[in-house]
C-alpha cells in the first residue's frame, strides 16, 4: 500500500476518482473542443458519460441525480465560456434550492490563460476571468487548476466543500493539465464533508433552552420539516427525535417525503394560508413550533402567510440555531439533532399523544367534483395518482401547477420526492428527470420515476427524453394538458395549433397514451403493463382548461383575485 | 407639438416606444411573472411578441435579427434569474461578436429590491444583485429602472450605448414601474450613435501616415475587410473606399459579404495558411495591406496563421487605428473613412489595375471528386450551394463544418452571410436563423433565408423551428447528415440510433427531403417549388462520413493531423 501511495495518476483521472469515491457514477455534460477530460471519462470503470442535448439539460440532469442519490453529488462537465454559461442557470438552480453539483469546466491551456490570445469562446477582448466571475455568483467555491503541485488539494478543496455546503462548486481544468501525471497518495484518504464543530458550552445552552419550552408547551409542541432536513442530510436524525418523542410532524412542501407520509404522527403539509384548514389550525395554534431545515421562501410557505411567532418557535439549521429570538451562529443541527433526541425522549410530553389528523388521498365521491363524472379534475387527478405511487418510486414535478398539485399528493413511505420550488425554473423537470431516474436505478431502487409537467414547461427542455431513451430509461411522464389555453396565456402569443404541433410529435415517438376521462386514467393506471414501466412511457392528461389544484384555488379565493400562477 | 411632449407614457410603453424608433419591430423572449412588459408588447402596434421555446433560444434569435436589421439593434425579454441566466451565453455571444441587442429583464418590485424577500427565482440569500453582475461580465452596460425621475434618461443611456458600441446592453424594469406614468417629452429626440470625435490634429496626422505608405507601396497596395466593417456600421464607406481606389480586396472569414463577393477587385476569403495558396500569396506579399474592423480570433486567422507583418499594416478599427506600429486611440474608423478614400482616390495607383483571381464557384469535373460522381462531397456541395444562393438571400451557417464549408461557397451581391466564428456556441445558428428570417421579411428582402447546420449541433435548439413557422416564416433548413459517426465522435458517446430518431421525428414534421447523391441534390435546387420557399423546408443533406469543406482538409494537410473541428 506505501508503494501504490507513490504511484502517479493524471490529474484528470485523479479528479474521476474522487468522483467515484464520492458516488458518483453518471457524468452529465456535452463535449466540447476544450474538454479533453471526456476521453477518460469513457475509460473510466465507474462513471457513465452521459451526453446531454445540451448543457442546461445537462445542469438540470446533475441536479435531479444530486437530488435522488443521496450522500452523493451531481457533477457537469461543459466546455469554456459558451458551454459552462448555457449550464448557469441549472447550477445557480443548485445554489438557491442546497444541491451539491460539481461544474467542470473545461478550459483553455495554462499558457493561453497566461498570454490570453483571441480563441473562439471568448469575448474577444482578453478577459479570461468573466466567466469565473459570473460562477463566483451562483457557486460556494470555485477552484482552478493550475499548477501541477496544487492540483489534488485544489479538487480536493473544491469537492469537500461541496459535500459539506451541499451547494454547487466550480472547477476549471486547463486542456494542459487533464493528462499531467501526480501522485495518488492522497486518495487512499476519503473525502468526508467538514462541517464546524458546534461549541460544547453554546450547544449545552441552547439544549437547556430547547427542552425548557418543550417542557412548557406539554401538549401543544409541533415539528415543521423542511428542504434543508433533506439536503444538509438529517433526515435520520429527524426520523429518531419524531419516532421517540412521538410530536406531530407536519412537512412543509420543500420538506416534502422528508419523513414518510404515512407515518401515524405525520400531519400533511403545512404552507401557510395554502394549507387545509385543520393543518393551518394544528400548526398555527401550537405552543412551540419545531422548525428544521426551514426555507422560508414565497412559494413554499403560501407567499409568506405563515401565522407562527418568532416567540414559539425553535429554528434548526445546518450552520445556526435560533431559539426564540436568540441566534446561535455556528450551531449546526447535524449535531444538535441527537442530542435534541436524547434530552427530549423521555419527557414523554403529552405532545406525543396529541391527534394528529391523517394525511390521506381522498378521491371525490360521486357528485362531488364540480367538474362532473368524466372530466380529469385536479380534484380527482392528484389523490389518484396518489394511489398509483409506489415505495422507492421517485416522483418529479415541475414548476407550477404539478409542484402545487403535488402537495395533495400524500405520497407512501420510501418515496422520494423532487421539485424546485424556490428557484422555479420552467423546463427544469425534464431534464431533472433524466438525473433523477439514473440515480434511482444506480441506487437500486425497485420503484419507478414519474414525472408530471405541463405542455409549456416541456417544450424549454423537450429534446432531454432522447437521452433517457438512449441510456435505456423508463420514467413515466404525465404532461398536463389542459387544452392548450392556460399554458398559452401564460406564454403569451402561442398559438394552439403549435402545440398541437409539438404533442403530436412527441406522442408520436415515445410509447405514449392520452387520456381524456377519470376512466381512461383510471384504466391506464390500474393496467400492469403500463404500471410496471418497463420501457419510457408517455401519458398525456387531457384537462379543463380553468381547472387548478386546491392549494392554487385556496389561494384564489383567499387572494380575491386570479393567481397566474395557475397556468 | 409643445402640448404633445407634456403628455405622459408608462416606462414600459417608453422603452417599447424607444426601440420602435431604432427599427425594433421583433421582441424576443419567454414571458415570466416578474415580465409584465409582455401585455404591453403585444398591444403595441408596431412590435410583435416572438415568444420562443426558451431563453437562449430567444438570445441566439436577438442576435441573428440584429446581424441581419442593420442599423437597429436585437431585443430580448426574459424573466429575473431563471430567464436571464439561461439567455446568458447567447447574450455573450453578442458581446464577444459586436452585435447591438438590448437584454430587457422583468424584476421584482422595487420594494422587494430593497425588502428582499426570499422570492422565488432568488438565490434564497438575499443577493439580489448577483444576476446584474453577471450579466456585467458580458454586457457593455447596464441600466436599472428605480427612481420614476430617471426612467427615462436611464433607458436612453442603455440604448445610446448598445447603438454606438455594437454591443449588448441590459436592463433591468421592475414590475411596480412598467405602467408608471412619465413625461414623453425625450421621445421627440432621436437616439444617434453617439461616438466619440475624431481629434482633427491627430487624424490628419495619421491620414498623411497613411497616403505616404500607400504611395510608397505603388501597385502592391490590398484591402482587408473583416467583421467590424460590418458590425460598426462602415460598408458603405469601405464599398466607397474600394470602387473609387479600385485596390484589390479581400476579406476575413467574418467578414464575408462586407464586400459584394461577386465584385470584380474582390479576391475572395483570406483565412491565413487556410486560404487559396493564390489568396495567400496575393495578401501575404503585398507591400501594404489596408485592414478594415479586424477581428483577429482563431478560427478568422486560420489559427493565427497571418504571415501579414505590422511593418506593412494599417488597421482601421471603431475605436482606434494602428499605423504599422503606432497607435492612434480614440481615432475611429468610421470618421476617417471618407476622408482616407478623398485622399487616396486621386492617387491612381497601379494597385488599381493590379490583378485580383476572381472568386467564383467551381464544381469538380467529371474524375476530379476524389468521392466519385455520386456522393455529395464537400468539394461539391458548397459550390453547387453557391449557385442556388440568389441575391438579398439570408445564409446562415453553424459554427464547424458548415461555416468552413461557406469558405468556398461565393455569394451573390446582396446576399447576408451571419456566421457566429469567434464564440462559436453550437445550436447558436438554429436560433439566429429565426431572428434573421424574421429581420429578412421586415426589410422586405426578397430573397430566402438558408440555413446550413449539422445533425449535432441541431439537438440543443431544435425546437425553436415550431417558432418560426408559427410565425409564417419560411426558411430552408439544410442539415448536414454525414451518416451519424463524425457528429458522434465530436459529441463523445453519442450513438447512432438516438441521432437517427431525431432525424426522423424533425423530417416527420416539417415538408421534408433527404438527398443522398449529387444529382437528387441537384435535382432538388432546380425544382422552383422547392427554390421559391413558399413553406418551410427541411433538407437532410447525406455526407461521406470522412469527408469535410476544402479549409479544413487543407488545415489537416498543413498541420499533418486531424483536426477535431473537422466534425
Amino acid at each position: 500500500m506505501a508503494h501504490e501511495s507513490q504511484d502517479t495518476i493524471s490529474i484528470g483521472d485523479y479528479l474521476l476518482e474522487r468522483l467515484s469515491q464520492i458516488g458518483v457514477q453518471s457524468l452529465f455534460g456535452v463535449p466540447g473542443d476544450f474538454n479533453l477530460a471526456c476521453d477518460l471519462v469513457e475509460d473510466h470503470p465507474n462513471i457513465d458519460w452521459i451526453g446531454n442535448c445540451n448543457e442546461l439539460n445537462a445542469a438540470y440532469a446533475a441536479d435531479g441525480y444530486a437530488r435522488v442519490k443521496h450522500g452523493s453529488i451531481g457533477a457537469v462537465l461543459t466546455t469554456f465560456g459558451v458551454g459552462e454559461l448555457s449550464a448557469i442557470n441549472g447550477i445557480a438552480g443548485a445554489f438557491s434550492e442546497h444541491v451539491p453539483v460539481v461544474h467542470i469546466v473545461g478550459v483553455p491551456s495554462t499558457e493561453q490563460q497566461t498570454d490570453k490570445p483571441m480563441l473562439h469562446h471568448t469575448l474577444g477582448d482578453g478577459r479570461y476571468d468573466a466567466y469565473l466571475k459570473a460562477a463566483q455568483q451562483v457557486t460556494w467555491s470555485q477552484g482552478a487548476i493550475f499548477s501541477t503541485n496544487t492540483a489534488a488539494s485544489e479538487i480536493d478543496r473544491v469537492l469537500t466543500d461541496c459535500i459539506t455546503s451541499a451547494r454547487p462548486v466550480y472547477l476549471t481544468l486547463p486542456t494542459d493539465r487533464v493528462f499531467t501525471k501526480i501522485p495518488r497518495g492522497k486518495l487512499d484518504t476519503p473525502l468526508l464533508p467538514h462541517p464546524p464543530k458546534n461549541d460544547p458550552d453554546t450547544e449545552e445552552f441552547a439544549l437547556n433552552e430547547i427542552q425548557t419550552l418543550v417542557e412548557q408547551a406539554g401538549s401543544e409542541v409541533v415539528i415543521l420539516v423542511d428542504a434543508c432536513t433533506i439536503r444538509h442530510d438529517v433526515t435520520e436524525e429527524v426520523w429518531e427525535l419524531i419516532q421517540r418523542t412521538g410530536f406531530p410532524v407536519y412537512s412543509a412542501p420543500m420538506g416534502k417525503t422528508a419523513v414518510p407520509e404515512d407515518f401515524e404522527r405525520y400531519g400533511g403539509i403545512y404552507v401557510g394560508s395554502l394549507s387545509h384548514p385543520e393543518i393551518k389550525e394544528k400548526v398555527e395554534n401550537a405552543k412551540l413550533v419545531l422548525s428544521i431545515g426551514g426555507l422560508r421562501s414565497d412559494f413554499n410557505t403560501g407567499n409568506f402567510t405563515y401565522r407562527t411567532s418568532r416567540a414559539t418557535t425553535v429554528e434548526l439549521h445546518s450552520d445556526h440555531t435560533r431559539v426564540r429570538y436568540a441566534l446561535y451562529p455556528g450551531l449546526g443541527m447535524k449535531q444538535l439533532l441527537p442530542k435534541l433526541t436524547h434530552r427530549l425522549h423521555p419527557l414523554n410530553s403529552p405532545a406525543s399523544a396529541a391527534s394528529v389528523p391523517p394525511f390521506r388521498a381522498i378521491l371525490p365521491k360521486t357528485g362531488e367534483d364540480p367538474l362532473g363524472e368524466e372530466v380529469i379534475s385536479h380534484l380527482y387527478f392528484w389523490p389518484r395518482i396518489s394511489q398509483f405511487v409506489r415505495p422507492e418510486d421517485v416522483v418529479v414535478t415541475e414548476t407550477g401547477t404539478s409542484s402545487f398539485g403535488a402537495l395533495e399528493m400524500p405520497l407512501p413511505a420510501k418515496t422520494i420526492y423532487v421539485s424546485q420550488i424556490l428557484w422555479g425554473s420552467i423546463g427544469w423537470a425534464t431534464g431533472a428527470t433524466l438525473g433523477a431516474a439514473l440515480a434511482a436505478r444506480e441506487r437500486g431502487l425497485k420503484g419507478r420515476t414519474l414525472l408530471f409537467t405541463g405542455e409549456g414547461s416541456l417544450q424549454l427542455t423537450v429534446q432531454e427524453f432522447s437521452t433517457a431513451m438512449r441510456h435505456g430509461l423508463t420514467p413515466i411522464l404525465f404532461i398536463l394538458n389542459n387544452r392548450g389555453y392556460t399554458i398559452e396565456r401564460h406564454l403569451h402569443g402561442m398559438d394552439r395549433k403549435y402545440n398541437d404541433v409539438v404533442n403530436w410529435k412527441w406522442t408520436q415517438l415515445l410509447d405514449s397514451y392520452t387520456v381524456h376521462t377519470k376512466s381512461e386514467l383510471d384504466a391506464l393506471l390500474k393496467d400492469e403493463s403500463f404500471a410496471n414501466a418497463t420501457g419510457i412511457q408517455l401519458v398525456e392528461v387531457v384537462m379543463d382548461k380553468y381547472d387548478a389544484p386546491v392549494p392554487l384555488l385556496r389561494q384564489t379565493e383567499l387572494s380575491g383575485q386570479t393567481n397566474h400562477y395557475a397556468a
